[in-house]
């Protein structure tokens, strides 16, 4: 006999990434970290395969008042932490509208409160078919409908139609959908949905959004976007946001944890955009009733991070670290995209985040043979997953000349 | 129009504690803290108001390598913190059975998961009626049904009858219940069940659980185990949970908020026992799948402060700074107790915790009256819940005479 309630009992509870990075601290003790090529989980990592603890993050830890550390955060959020996230996720994008952040652990709890508050029991989430398995495990969970529908065409374009046509669909038979894009820098391909893609994306809901008894809740992940691009161009899709229909609600899901290498500080927020006051007042209630509910306030040192680094004295040093990752990681990924055309290795095409990735139909088997020769990657139906912000520049080559020998061997 | 399912649209987010700490910070600034009293908050303060951050646990953080603060946690908690919950939690009186830790942000997170992983959708969680108001959130958040009875007999001691019969009522309609019971230090009243009363209890519920129909989960909140005692008398009842039926299910809910001074760090463990290996592991894997799709994994950093903390050369220092803190407020409590008993003020018998409590119909009323005089406390239906925790003990005498002349008045 059993305990738990049928619809929270799982036949595994393990996640495949975490699993796979038990393995790699093995390897790692027993051979040495410059044996064993760690692309499995999504933390930056030096050349030494060491993760990057900020400088200018964790001085305003060390600084930070004791008594800061130890309180209470608001259950939203602190007032100041709530604004600046906003400012500086839009920064000169910022949507036209009502828009209130509420802080959340990481993007994860801003993920979950969104599916959570705006989609009701077997109503769809409708997300690409390259995604990040949480989506899916988070509907398992509160029991909604997780739909998804080809992400790429076949030349690796968004796959507009195939989105239209999911929505579409979806719609016949319910009257709240959410459409989930996690977008620049797509965990686990490394794509970005161009500034004409979102415009399709946005042109379509706002003409289902004209059936005023559909609720269409747009979800965007957008975890990587500080290392998808300059810090401009790649924010520009946000200005899309304003003036949209009141039934067409946008929550953009921001995280502390790549941005500010705060992955274990467990900080982010659920930002709203609408052109509807009491839509964003019922968004704030809501999403605090569950703060409460599940967590009931974030790590406040985090939010106080945030805080301490948007001051003038310090938010340069915070900048240049920023810039500095970002080209760490640019150098790795276009040394991965230049070998991979030299071994004719296809790749989805990349623009930002953390991963590349190599779609294969033999995944499960190819990574259990780079395991074998200690690199570490994440296998799914469609590929393998490859963390290139755990992997040092010169051992890319040696990375993708092994993947491209396992693929052409299940050839 | 409103967005939000119905489910999760409430008309009030906010926070009656929070909510008045808001004023609270107000009035410290107009004022200044030496004419404030704050007895609102769960967070103890010296005797200048300001939040006791313990040095033996933030040179632990201090001293951490950043890379230990950055990086994730695995989702069900570190290995060795989860060994080191059960530890120090049971100390000598650890319970015979299987027993398994996961990682939760504070003790909210346990309880939420036992609540949720536990109880369907409609099925009760019985529940003394002085209580923690997000228990009765929690369980609206997730249609679970919030029902209670009376926790004290006329002379205040444990009501076991209607306990009883309130479990018996729940019994006759649903298979699945769950008792909460939060002892020792009861929130809002001081409260302690004695080894007898817990007794009583598991007799009882034993009793129910021959019944092999019916599944019963008890759920234990601890939050304030280290100030109800001597930190050795207190924890007697956990043995309590040796070789209980399989289908009786025991959750004890840990948090390091109060422990360790660590509130803002959220931090805690749901610990199930139960003789039946199979059980544990379906606990296991049910609160872990809740993790990664509600928080993903706990705040690095604290779990990695409480097991640098266990270390030899760190625990003596923790230890007695434990004791200094428990000693100061059992001094507040003293006075307060002596006060009340010089102004024949009824209080509910306090035996540790951070509250003392004053039943009263006019919480509502009193409680304004007290703000006008710069004396924060939490009203409610029942009485008012007075944070002695926060109260320097010069001023307890003020803060006890001010409640019994407005109780007076109200007569």
């Amino acid at each position: 006999m059993g305990m738990t309630i049928k619809e929270a009992t799982w036949s595994e509870g393990k996640d495949l990434a975490f699993e796979i990075n038990k393995r790699v601290k093995i390897a790692r003790e027993k051979y040495g970290s410059d044996d064993v090529i760690n692309a499995c989980l999504g933390t930056l990592a030096d050349d030494n395969g060491d993760i990057i603890a900020l400088d200018s993050v964790y001085k305003r830890l060390d600084e930070m008042d004791k008594k800061d550390i130890a309180s209470y955060a608001p259950i939203e959020g602190e007032e100041e932490y709530r604004k600046l996230v906003i400012e500086t996720l839009f920064a000169n994008y910022k949507p036209d509208g009502y828009i209130s952040a509420i802080a959340t652990p990481g993007g994860t709890g801003a993920i979950r409160s969104a599916i959570f508050s705006y989609l009701g029991v077997g109503d769809p989430l409708i997300c690409h078919d390259y995604y990040w398995a949480p989506y899916r495990k988070i509907c398992q969970e509160f029991g909604r409908d997780f739909r998804t529908y080809e992400f790429f065409t076949d030349d690796f374009s968004f796959n507009i139609d195939a989105f239209r046509k999911e929505v579409e669909t979806s719609l016949k038979d319910k009257d709240r959908i959410a459409p989930l894009i996690n977008s620049p820098g797509n965990n686990p391909t490394g794509y970005s949905l161009s500034d004409e893609e979102w415009d399709q994306v946005i042109e379509f809901l706002k003409e289902k959004a004209a059936d005023k008894n559909k609720k269409i809740t747009l979800i965007v992940d957008v975890a990587y976007l500080e290392f998808a691009g300059d810090g401009d161009m790649q924010r520009r899709f946000f200005k899309k946001f304003s003036n949209l229909p009141e039934n067409l609600l946008v929550i953009v899901c921001f995280s502390m944890s790549k941005s500010h290498t705060a992955y274990g500080l467990r900080s982010g927020a659920a930002v709203a955009i609408s052109k509807n006051k009491e839509i964003i007042e019922e968004f704030e209630i809501s999403l605090s009733h569950s703060a409460r509910c599940n967590w009931s306030n974030g790590t406040h040192a985090a939010q106080n991070i945030l805080i301490d680094l948007e001051k003038e004295e310090n938010k340069g040093e915070y900048l240049d670290e920023l810039v500095d990752l970002r080209t760490m990681l640019e150098d790795r990924a276009k040394e991965f995209v230049e070998v991979s055309k030299e071994k004719n290795l296809t790749m989805i095409p990349y623009f930002g985040g953390f991963f590349t990735f190599i779609p294969t139909p033999n995944a499960f088997d190819i990574t259990r043979k780079l395991e074998g020769e200690n690199i570490f990657t994440i296998p799914s139906d469609k590929g393998i997953r490859v963390a290139i912000c755990g992997v040092a520049k010169d051992k890319i080559r040696r990375l993708v000349e092994k993947i491209a020998y396992y693929i052409n061997e299940e050839k």
